[in-house]
């Protein structure tokens, strides 16, 4: 298609072995190709462009806002080998790069883990400049063993659209990009707190913390503000045959009537084009308001019951894999959100073990 | 002092019930004046700007970065009781509003707590507007009982000089400032960390957090890159007659040898002018990073030895009331940072959790 060739000549460019200026130092870097079908946390690489989360082609069956928020790069990540010392990311964004509640490294900055034999995931820290080309510059990295290759996994911006981006790493080094693995990821379908706000850097998601504790590929459906359990976003979910669906969509409902029937009709329309996929429902996590100004508790409380009504209609129906996370369950608390409404790190880290306590409780991760 | 008068009219402007509008509503407001004398968290209020943590008259002893951190207002509070369903703080502040790596509202945002007799401090939502006149307004608080009053909390800026604020109320309600409680305080003394990097809300910074959770006046003296343990902070500590002095300044040293040095000194002014008064000497709470970078994983293990080399030495010397919180006891995450250097607020909360539970388990509080 046209517009994929045009992404791929902005995104794509291979510039080789300029010199960068690290501190005092002078490196000479070489500038790797990222092949578009790399990019992970998409349910279907081909057709969409290599930042984004929907195909070309919902464009047209979508909601324009639902689109929009689809061009954010939410949970999507590269995995690569390499056994470089010296790696720098450079990339431009179309959007502004902070929101007042959250930082520039959360909306729009990169993350940075590499594998580690004996401890899983761990952190690198990469020095970050915000300007018309964002870089980041992760220096003095250890190889795994000497000489062999480390795994790494950079996430992309949660709450910005990436127009390029292109991957440094010391001249002379290796960079082997990973292609995704052939598993059916677990995807959440949700609202802001889903698509990341306000984690203070992306791999602060908590689909992202999620992924690196059950080690599965988890895709991040999340719409800030319109995470609304639409017929046509749950219909482009089924036809990627995911391993579970996550459905954490109360937060964008205020009426628990018209709460209870999406739940109800989309998990009925699930189940009518798949029997078995197990489907994990989540209640509202709460406001941390919800004690000293009321209106938002009965809120809450309201699309809570809603719920559990549903929950217990469909159960009654024979609608099996079903399972409930309750508030109660996520628990969170004085200290976990930022603004009332959205989790701050503390929050995500507390959301991020809830699911995995509840998907190996009950039993549904494979 | 003329300082203080220049100061006095800036700050405390009174405007009677203008008409500020709320969403859709139009809502008279009555504006309050704020005595000076009742922000808290200063050791020295007389002779102390209002929103400032250092008295005039320090200017001339210390260097010149630590004084002007020290006009951040980071831990200051302002404890009052109203009986008003809706609260607006309005502030002017010196400085940029965020960081590429802690947002606005921890930058230069309140926070708003009340007490709730059977739970405790419970967080107030409120909506911001960072414009060059900053607002917080707080809507549809309900009355601890009905007609009686409710005790708040205001937190202020972590990382910006307030110019001057006013605190409005619903027309007609009772606006009560509560003046300081004659107790001595906590003194935390430490680095950008205690002064609340990378907290999302002024409420998360970890003094904050454990002032609610011992509900002891605790006083801030983080300053950001300059908490070096200089002998003319140690003695403005003194002269305040604190109950516990916690020293937390590791992360501004690099040389080990240096930072033991500092550290007997301190401890050792200190005794020499207060026998009793106990002394918390906390580790440097790590890097996130250094697993993967070796180079800062050397810088804060080399730290810690020379801060526990310090407390044998000092132990030894016959010195008593000197405790030690280690690393391991602070026990942050892959999770707890947002840059690998500075606690996000899930590594604030454990920081918190952390110093609570070594002053209750070493029998320090009173």
């Amino acid at each position: 298609m046209d517009w994929n060739k045009i992404l791929l000549f902005s995104i794509l460019v291979m510039v080789h072995v300029p010199i960068v200026s690290i501190g005092q130092e002078k490196l000479a870097m070489q500038w790797e190709n990222v092949p578009e079908e790399i990019v992970q946390g998409r349910l279907e690489p081909q057709g969409t462009a290599s930042f984004q989360r929907f195909p070309q082609e919902l464009q047209k069956e979508v909601r324009e806002p639902v689109w929009q928020l689809s061009r954010n790069s939410a949970g999507l990540y590269i995995d690569f080998e390499s056994d470089a010392s010296d790696i720098i990311v450079e990339y431009d964004v179309e959007d502004q790069f902070s929101f007042p509640h959250m930082p520039a490294t959360g909306v729009s900055g990169l993350d940075l883990y590499a594998m580690d034999e004996n401890s899983g995931w761990q952190w690198v820290r990469g020095i970050y400049s915000f300007k018309d080309t964002i870089s980041y510059r992760y220096n003095g990295i250890k190889p795994a063993i000497k000489g062999s290759l480390r795994t790494f996994r950079l996430y992309l911006p949660l709450y910005n659209t990436v127009r390029s981006l292109r991957i440094g790493v010391a001249e002379n080094s290796i960079f082997k990009p990973i292609k995704t693995k052939e598993q059916n990821p677990i995807v959440v379908y949700g609202t802001s707190i889903v698509q990341g706000a306000c984690a203070s850097r992306p791999g602060l998601a908590w689909t992202s913390i999620l992924g690196r504790y059950i080690d599965k590929p988890v895709v991040n459906l999340g719409f800030s503000g319109n995470g609304k359990l639409e017929p046509e976003v749950i219909d482009f979910i089924l036809r990627a045959s995911p391993s579970i669906i996550v459905l954490d969509c109360m937060p964008n409902f205020r009426d628990s009537q018209k709460a209870e029937e999406s739940i109800i009709k989309s998990i009925e329309r699930i189940r009518a084009a798949n029997d078995t996929v197990p489907i994990l429902l989540i209640e509202h996590a709460g406001y941390s308001d919800g004690f000293v100004q009321n209106e938002r508790l009965e809120i809450y409380e309201n699309l809570n019951k809603a719920t559990q009504r549903a929950f217990t209609y469909l159960k009654s129906q024979g609608i099996n894999f079903l399972h409930l996370v309750k508030k109660e369950d996520i628990n969170l608390g004085k200290e976990s959100f930022v603004d009332g409404t959205h989790p701050n790190d503390h929050g995500m880290v507390g959301y991020a073990m809830a699911i995995s306590k509840a998907l190996t409780e009950k039993e549904i991760l494979d």
